[in-house]
């Protein structure tokens, strides 16, 4: 099998979610794995000097208007939460942990804690509902409670910040294809016309 | 015929550039007539807080790389000029300008300074350069040069940077079909979809 589709995603972006709930489709039609990549934008942020995209004037007013018109064309479900953007600290630990210890089921809160903040209207920068939504996909409150403050899963995301970093990934969703990166849900149309042509 | 398709541009925008390449085919196809608004962008990232691209951490390296890669996708004639990005305040006049005085020599220089700056490497900052570019499509050295400096051209440009904010405007190219805005070259398929099916 090919090399796996590199996927880097924050959990409080709203292109993030409505690419994650495509990639899956794609990798399968071209017989590709998915490596999820959980980061943390806003540290990244300070590297690039950046801001949350929403805040922006002008385009901040275009963003939301786009990523609501973007879920309607793809049939996805959405509403722009409550609380926007918010920390994801946790979200991103959570799933840096599961992967350590089943990697499945870490894939199956990801698309949860997708769906708990952009749909459900869950705030997830609380580690309470984190652990609420990560019962619901069968892990223990217990274990992910206690996992979520080790040094080494607090290690895990600083990790994979610098991991993420180092290949120039800057926003989210980042798709990278054979070493191939690109940036945004509205790519998704490239990704495949890379995955079925080997580029251009 | 239904209303005109609304082209906001930069012309030191590489991808105002690809989709200037690319916009009329599709006005064709779908029987719409287009506006070309040439705008500064430097004038409008006063207000958002933005700054060229390519200067960007992390994300000036990927656009460089994508620039390239979009123009090859598309297989259109592309190379990031040595001077970049540039004012482009006398290239904006001249487009404006001639706009009020023949409409489709208008439109032949602004692919002449597109040309001009992203394929010929020529400094489309320079104002000398632009009158030698306008003299190409037949435009009267001495007319574009007189012009360029009256205050109602200067105007021109004014009004249509403050129409550009008003309209929402924050990049190039921004194009906007029956009130509906899309920002980047990488959105002219869903601008082609916008056309082809009145919307969703």
């Amino acid at each position: 099998m090919a090399d796996p589709i590199e996927f880097y995603f924050d959990f409080t972006s709203p292109y993030g979610y409505l690419a994650s709930t495509r990639i899956q489709a794609i990798a399968d039609q071209y017989k590709r794995e998915i490596i999820w990549h959980p980061i943390v934008l806003g540290f990244i942020f300070k590297t690039t000097g950046s801001q949350p995209l929403t805040q922006i004037p002008l385009k901040g007013d275009y963003a939301i208007k786009d990523m609501a018109r973007s879920a309607r064309q793809h049939s996805i479900p959405f509403q722009l939460p409550s609380n926007f953007p918010v920390g994801t600290v946790a979200a991103a630990r959570a799933g840096l942990w599961l992967a350590t210890v089943d990697q499945m089921q870490s894939v199956q809160l990801i698309h949860a804690l997708y769906k708990a903040y952009f749909v459900d209207d869950i705030d997830i920068s609380n580690s309470d509902n984190v652990v609420t939504v990560a019962s619901s996909v069968g892990v223990k409150p217990d274990e992910i409670t206690a996992a979520l403050e080790t040094p080494e899963v607090k290690g895990l995301l600083k990790t994979a910040v610098e991991d993420a970093v180092a290949k120039g990934v800057f926003g989210s969703p980042t798709i990278v294809v054979d070493g191939e990166p690109f940036w945004g849900h509205d790519r998704l149309n490239d990704v495949e016309q890379w995955l079925s042509t080997g580029g251009w």
